[in-house]
């Protein structure tokens, strides 16, 4: 591959402390031609699988060459690997935790662990591979360092579990996999497993907190307030509140269960 | 216009979402030589009239030249129309929300709908024009396309309704239209409509919580924790605490009311 | 010192206000070739020790040539003076608060009065340096302005005071000077005051609230859950919780105090 001078950071390092700062810098220092772009450094503490869902949202986007420095890690300092990894012209640092492996296509990728410390900083911290590991090898990367020098291609990685929806010939039970700032709720429910025709009845929850939600083609089909659910970007059923949040008036998050049916269905 | 390189963003998508980092992918694939800026990505969810604010405060002092991208959209997936505006030199995406018309100047602005399906994303959610709609179109401008290939011009949009001062010959009235972080409280009261001399006496709220407040030429005229009235940078009346948050401390935020009289006059 | 295209933000502005955005757009209207980076603008508000924490654990990292912008600020508008700093061949500009003074070699630095209003937007507010002098500056210098041009070489500037640890042939006592996002308590006793051997017992908290933590190499020698102690990215003795918070866990904050002894040492 070529080099890579548009280089994407996503972290959840927040930004009242000095770490994304910091790799800014290990990486300009390497390579001052790099074209940092910021993707998020709100990643949730230590939530890999919040990461997951937010790269799988974001980095099919994205022009080929590309390459993305991912840094959610809970395992730093312990010998869990750092990979290189080649997806659809693009790549990626990541630790070897499963934080990318949502993208679609991701079983195809080309993966490698990054062992040659030639290519880090002279000393690695126990506490920050961010700015000791990452930032160094992504400098290197953007200035035409190839892949080959990294390490050995692997074919084991850390895989991410995500729950499966139930599509039966009755309801299709799904959950919530991911909220978003505006506590829109995002199923793990494929567009392609319902109709999306409007005679879909979506309900949240479960018991006596079920509630039977709306369907709409646009949030601005229904009045400020309503509850409705609509396909997402993310190509999933979404349940949201018009103008409102969702997931605060419905105490619904991550793991809540959602079913649709078609009228009539039971 | 010459094509527009910089381009800048402002959302109310938040960080902890994909949304504004699937827009970035979008331009930087459309226009890989795009230079992108952040300018917010917290707005308030949904709020337009923040936004327009925000959006006074800093594009005066940007370039000709410069591209600025708003989403901030409420009625995303309606037919509310998408906006491209030349306004002094500078243009802007926008939904047709208003959310742009408190920039100075904005009545003379040439506004189109965009209308050109060809330089849209292929598939269009109903969720996410940001992504699908804004981020292309900008790619593209910034590749040189024209104006003129987006829609026609249009001679009514929606505006944001901003509260008037009453500038009376006794004291004049106005209100908080914007709260900053620090908790400044921004009023609509501009500064050619007082002396600014020091013989203000500036009131913060009604009733028995009203406030007399001490006027200031700058916070570090008076000890920390003291409130003071001040010009802001906005070149409106600005009621601050010295070192603290006076929208906590006085309860106060958007809508409170301000009135500002001289030394002897009720 | 050459132009310095690269010039980095660091404020306390937050990015729901229009401030960082309005300093950005002067910037690149001085000096459209700047190259923005930003750094953070999540300072907690006029918390001037924070900054200084925050620059010293990101500024050396950085590559000669780079410009930084600092605005943390509670002194705007007092004739508090702004100051042009050269440090290692990097260069700052920002107020004289001491926010800069706990970089490694300050002592040594060139440091100026920024005094030449030529450089400065034309009408100077009394609330909002960061626009109308900060970022002026900078397009200025980024474009070749010489630091001789800007104002007189002084020696005297305000220092920001740090506790020293106390470091005795018994135990070591210091104190929590920062808190991270991860709420991480990184205190201010170098690693080179204890031998970080596994042999350290580590308090934090004082009488009844005395807690005694374990010392690891990595945050994951230990599992989910536990109070460890190890050197931080910092270089100094860093109280964490494994995959938790030990700030909220152990209600410790800066100033908390930390102690370390050798085991058999009292």
């Amino acid at each position: 591959m070529t080099p890579a001078p548009l280089i994407t950071l996503t972290t959840d390092f927040g930004e009242d402390s000095p770490y994304v700062a910091a790799m800014k810098g290990v990486i300009l220092s390497t390579n001052p031609a790099a074209h940092l772009v910021d993707l998020s450094h709100q990643i949730p503490p230590q939530d890999v699988r919040h990461g997951a869902f937010f790269l799988a949202g974001a980095l099919p986007y994205f022009p080929p060459g590309t390459l993305h420095v991912v840094v959610v890690d809970p395992g730093v300092g312990t010998d869990r690997a750092v990979l290189h990894v080649e997806w659809h012209g693009q790549r990626l640092l990541v630790p070897d935790n499963g934080v990318w492996t949502l993208l679609p296509g991701a079983n195809e990728a080309q993966v490698r662990h990054v062992t040659n410390a030639a290519l880090f900083r002279e000393a690695v911290s126990a506490t920050f591979h961010g700015r000791d590991i990452f930032a160094p090898v992504a400098g290197h990367l953007g200035r035409g360092v190839s892949a080959t020098e990294l390490g050995p291609v692997v074919k084991e990685w850390v895989r991410v579990e995500v729950p499966e929806p139930q599509i039966t010939t009755g309801p299709v039970i799904g959950e919530v996999v991911f909220v978003d700032r505006f506590g829109n709720l995002i199923t793990n429910i494929p567009a392609s497993a319902i109709r999306a025709d409007g005679q879909e009845r979506v309900s949240v929850g479960g018991g006596n907190a079920r509630r039977t939600i709306r369907w709409v083609g646009a949030y601005g089909e229904a009045p400020a307030g309503t509850l409705v659910a609509l396909i997402s970007s993310f190509g999933t059923v979404e349940v949201a509140e018009v103008q409102g949040n969702a997931a605060a008036r419905l105490r619904a998050g991550v793991g809540t269960r959602v079913s649709v049916c078609l009228k009539g269905v039971r």
